[in-house]
């Protein structure tokens, strides 16, 4: 009786943790999709929208970690459980992080103006919403522990790096033809830059990932964008 | 006698978490000296070799995630001891993305050639010198429990953000007299984004560690630079 009542109280905190790294997730996403639409729309509201937003993302993860801590100490979980914890605890550390970059392209909004002529800026969006795609299934991998999924988002990264490599080459070429919006460029590209992070944070997850349903670790690949430029 | 054992097993296994860290703390900030290096004197080599390292900085985090998942299952530690796992995990993982940033800046160094005609360059080594002792700092808190040399190094982040908005702006009006030069100071701005980047992840580790030595949470502080230019 006593173990059937641990191991629900433990199934129970589970779905908790699973409740809140999903919200994250989709806060995460939301982030992501809004500071886009924030920077091609030009609209300096929405962008402070999502910068202020990044707090509750925050927030998230520390209540993740307190949860995670609480579980450990509480229900002592063994091998598969144990790998599951220790997942969530360094997955919401990530998304996190990607959170961070979404608020760090909402921050640069301002810095922007009015780029309508900056011609480069088209791809930003595509690309973006590749990042964004490759988030919400390395999380869904997760609540599902989809292994295969997983994969699929590790294979995508090399599309977020394609891009980021044409969208530098396309900046640089148009800093070089109109150094008047260079400041304006050296943002974008640190958005662009931001978005292939992006790219390579769902990958880690998709890893960690695929070591939690697994048990085993992928190959290290090297996921930084090859510096061709 | 056999909570004595355990006790004595506890702490072994705590000192050898604690060797890992500072074993993976120095390589990282060797990494980050030796990028600088490498970029001021464009000696490929050592750019190389910093590369290279970063595989045995990777390798030293995966063995750090499995001592702590085997120190949790076999130890079961409670409240502090816990806590403390927990955060080696948590700054093993940071640690490890510091090192990707100094690999970053080793990968940048072959796109960027002949700088020694671009004068905002001669900032970055003094900015890196900064970042990377607020790395070795964050680590020896963490060794020594020391709160008070956590929230010394949070302060100094502000010096590097500081660097980083003088860096940014010299290397913008560089850019626009010298067209020419457009794709390496790209490289360049990237580079004082990476050293900026280590700083607020130092700081991270810091904070880090001011709550597994106090068991509180600092106040949510801004780390992003002030995206000024």
């Amino acid at each position: 009786m006593a173990e059937q009542h641990t191991v629900k109280a433990f199934d129970e905190d589970i779905n908790r943790l699973r409740g809140l790294i999903a919200e994250m997730g989709g806060r995460v996403e939301t982030a992501i999709d809004e500071a886009m639409t924030a920077l091609v729309e030009q609209d300096l509201k929405k962008a402070k929208a999502v910068v202020l937003g990044d707090e509750r993302i925050d927030a998230l993860e520390s209540e993740v970690e307190r949860l995670v801590v609480q579980i450990i100490a509480l229900r002592a979980p063994l091998a598969d459980d144990l790998r599951e914890v220790i997942a969530a605890l360094k997955i919401v550390g990530v998304v996190e992080r990607i959170g961070d970059y979404a608020k760090n392209i909402a921050k640069r909004v301002p810095k922007i103006g009015d780029h309508r002529t900056i011609e480069p800026i088209s791809l930003l969006p595509s690309m973006a919403q590749v990042a964004s795609e490759m988030v919400g299934d390395a999380l869904n991998a997760f609540s599902a522990r989809d292994a295969l999924l997983a994969e699929a988002v590790i294979a995508r990264d090399s599309v977020v790096d394609s891009f980021y490599n044409s969208i530098f080459r396309t900046l640089v070429t148009y800093m070089v033809e109109n150094p008047k919006t260079i400041s304006e460029c050296a943002h974008l590209l640190f958005i662009a830059k931001n978005i292939e992070r992006i790219g390579d944070h769902a990958t880690n997850v998709a890893e960690m990932v695929y070591y939690a349903a697994t048990g085993e670790y992928l190959p290290e690949r090297d996921k930084d964008v090859k510096i061709e430029s």
